[in-house]
């Protein structure tokens, strides 16, 4: 598609390209790549093997199960990838900082990052240090490879792009902005195996309803997040807040 | 593949089934999909849709953007699943309790998950209470629906499976066993853009490198996270231990 700007771009390097779009090909992401709202390549690591038999990956030095990633090779694929020296080049593994929705609002409003995907024991830490690769987790389990995990990150920022979700703003009250759980939601039938609708919801009355909302994500956040409320708690004390979510409504 | 006893199990409800098996179709979970180590069933929760629109969803009760998934349709849904009654009820949503290793290591132990996937605005909190769902969020970050979050969760489970990692047992000093991140890895070559291999690593002195090991793990929690390293400071004093990890080493 034509365009006079680059459109957000997502590039992968992984031993499995096969696996992309996958489900990033569907519903709301998959329609926006069709429509060149945003752009991903995949690009497989195993292009940047040297010898014959095209290995990537060799055993860890002072022993240990697994194997490791070779530096020389994934740094010939990072370089190869050519990338603008403004985007992020991210790696995916658990030993990463946590990923946070204020981090993905910045990574959404950036040109798009590099996304290097983990397999086997790990990756030299030396090309990570000698890239300058930011390791960055999407939670405290352990997959087998960092493909899922770059797929939750490319999601979650392509969700705020310009355009993707629409008029719709569906981002305003969501999870984490404001740093609360959403409150619940209800919607028709207005009974259901005997359980209505809570009244406050059809009474019309919208501040009674807000606040209502407010007090049911407090209460939620609290009950389930303590280190989230504690988080606020310590901000409004401070008087600091948030970075606001640029591309919400 | 015939077998004596049912293997693990993942059944997903879903309005995308398409996007199934996906990324778990490839690689370590893909194999081992292949090979009858696990099964994998996506379901279309739009099947239970009963107009002739089949509509899945409707707008909030009490207003607001977006459009919430009906409780009628997604209880049909999951009752016509017909999953044993010792099979956990998953819902992926941000608003759930963070998934850990411990909890991807009970889930493994167990028979398999159903898990709900859900989309829009959210989910009718009656179905959620009336069918006894546990939410799930994989992280602090908002997806557009919880497809991949269920990917990452199945994935997570799958390597633990017995047979699926093979005799390599990589999970033993990966991050999270003992409650820190991985000490850094290093493979071939020696030297790498005139960096060499930690010296110790090629020793061959096997209690100087677990040493070694062991200092560079503690070192990388407590400045990445020092919220993991509280926890196990604080498990230290009171004598409790983590559960173990009963499929590692």
């Amino acid at each position: 598609m034509a365009s006079t700007t680059e459109p957000w771009r997502a590039t992968v390097l992984t031993l499995f390209p096969e696996m992309f779009p996958g489900p990033l090909g569907v519903s709301l992401a998959g329609k926006a790549l069709a429509s060149g709202l945003w752009a991903l390549q995949a690009r497989d690591i195993r292009d940047s093997a040297t010898d014959r038999h095209r290995s990537v990956d060799d055993t860890p030095a002072g022993g240990g199960p697994g194997m490791v990633l070779r530096a020389d090779v994934l740094a010939a694929a990072i370089d190869a990838a050519d990338i603008a020296p403004d985007r992020p080049r991210l790696l995916m593994s658990p030993r990463g900082r946590p990923l946070t929705q204020s981090r993905v609002v910045e990574l959404a409003a950036g040109s798009g990052p590099l996304i290097v995907c983990g397999r086997f024991e790990g990756v030299d830490q030396r090309v990570i240090e000698a890239r300058r690769l930011e390791e960055v987790s999407i939670g405290d389990y352990v997959l087998s490879g960092g493909e899922i995990a770059a797929m939750a990150l490319i999601d979650a920022c392509v969700r705020l792009l310009p355009g993707v979700m629409g008029k719709l703003a569906s981002g305003t009250d969501e999870s984490f902005s404001g740093s609360l759980l959403e409150y619940p939601q209800y919607t028709r039938p207005q009974t259901f195996e005997g359980q209505p609708i809570p009244e406050i919801l059809l009474s019309g009355d919208h501040a009674k309803v807000a606040a209502w909302r407010q007090a049911e994500a407090e209460a939620l956040t609290r009950a389930r997040r303590p280190d989230l409320w504690a988080a606020k708690q310590a901000q409004q004390r401070t008087g600091q807040k948030r970075p606001k979510n640029t591309t919400d409504g």
